[in-house]
């Protein structure tokens, strides 16, 4: 009966987006709100005239953006090439969303769980005045900001720890452990980058580490305090959550 | 009697704005679009609880934008100081346009006919898909461009000229002749950047320059073939008008 086995195709596509308009990456149920994902999907369904699932590597939050998100599908009996797929979603989606690459890749591939490492980017404009072209792409914070101490405070949190600290409840996870492997801080004229590379994020765990950071460049938290947050496990001390519009997922490793 | 005079106030303020959603700076008689200018006498004559009048350096057009754009208005007998109405303009407006700095002028500055050069950008995004983030600012060309012919394409533009080649039909002007003072083609990755510097544009005259450094760009032209289509004076040869939305108005003399 072997020849009659469908092989399971599986086509892997990373894409950017500008999240100003969506309620996120993730279609949730009982909710009206348009997603990334509901956006996807309703289009290459469409296309393939057969119901097509999208899964994503990251599920970001209402007004965060991406530049090199990861999803994945199975077209069925839709017999698109894989490498045609950029452009079957180019031609189909707002000029919001865009596909950069499109590949064929084994069926067991699965854009969250397989993924290896992600990349956050946090960006600040620390400039007088907000930028017209910026507010949708960044925090504006106008006071002057230590971007050095925010370097110093970020190696703190390096390495394997327990982050509960800058977690908001939410979804259950088996463990709040999770491995810090770079946590750069830059800074480029008016603008400053918070740039975390992690083998998993809790939820909100960028946009909590970004908002510790930031006390830190106001001065009002000791840069060596990080470590102490950390430690204490309680999200009541970490944070505040920064907010959405200035994250951007840049990067998923498989 | 010259005690009883009142000495007319007058205060300029450098502004930068996101066009997208303007039908350009000037307010047009007998259209309900929303403009930049109308915008700012909207909120300014609230605030000063009587008609402001706003005159602007440039009239951009629909979707253009600007990071240098200068206006003055006369207060009259509004009592705000010159430097606070920076703070006052960017608590009442919404944050797609921002004031940037404000001092006060002699009663005889004119936004427009005292300013003696501006300079416009225009932005390609040279990249194969467009980027989500810069979509409203930047017009995509997804094909291979050749930045450096139209470097060479440009400088046949500098100095005195009569530029009835790179006009658009509308307003009336005395002359058509204006002076290119610079002319910059710079690509930083995929973003490739026109910078004219002029003692005035004709309308629609960065624009049209700009379309016809990109048919350059593209091998469609000879880059010498610049200097004669200036010379025809024949606007159905220059140009065509590149999009809106890759403009902005970066900066203006006085």
């Amino acid at each position: 009966m072997r020849g009659y086995e469908v092989p399971m195709r599986n086509i892997k596509v990373t894409i950017a987006y500008d999240g100003t308009n969506y309620h996120g990456f993730q279609e949730q149920a009982g909710t009206r709100f348009q997603t990334v994902q509901g956006t996807l999907e309703e289009r290459l369904s469409k296309m393939a005239k057969r119901s097509i699932k999208v899964i994503g590597a990251g599920r970001t939050d209402a007004g965060v953006h991406a530049r090199g998100q990861v999803i994945n599908f199975m077209p069925g009996d839709w017999p698109v090439p894989a490498e045609r797929v950029t452009y079957v979603i180019n031609s189909l989606l707002p000029g919001d969303i865009v596909a950069l690459d499109s590949e064929e890749v084994p069926g067991s591939f699965h854009a969250r769980f397989s993924a290896v490492a992600k990349t956050y980017r946090y960006t600040i404009y620390n400039g007088k005045w907000q930028s017209p072209f910026l507010r949708l792409y960044s925090y504006h914070i106008p006071k002057p900001m230590d971007h050095e101490a925010m370097r110093d405070a970020a190696g703190f949190l390096l390495g394997e720890h327990d982050f509960s600290a800058f977690r908001a409840l939410g979804t259950p996870v088996k463990t709040t452990v999770r491995t810090l492997y770079q946590a750069r801080v830059t800074r480029e004229g008016d603008l400053i980058c918070v740039e975390l590379r992690a083998d998993g994020f809790l939820y909100h765990m960028a946009r909590m580490i970004t908002g510790t950071l930031i006390r830190v460049g106001l001065g009002k938290l000791p840069a060596s305090e990080t470590a102490g947050i950390m430690a204490g496990r309680d999200s009541l001390r970490g944070g505040p959550t920064a907010p959405a519009r200035g994250l951007s997922l840049e990067k998923v490793e498989y």
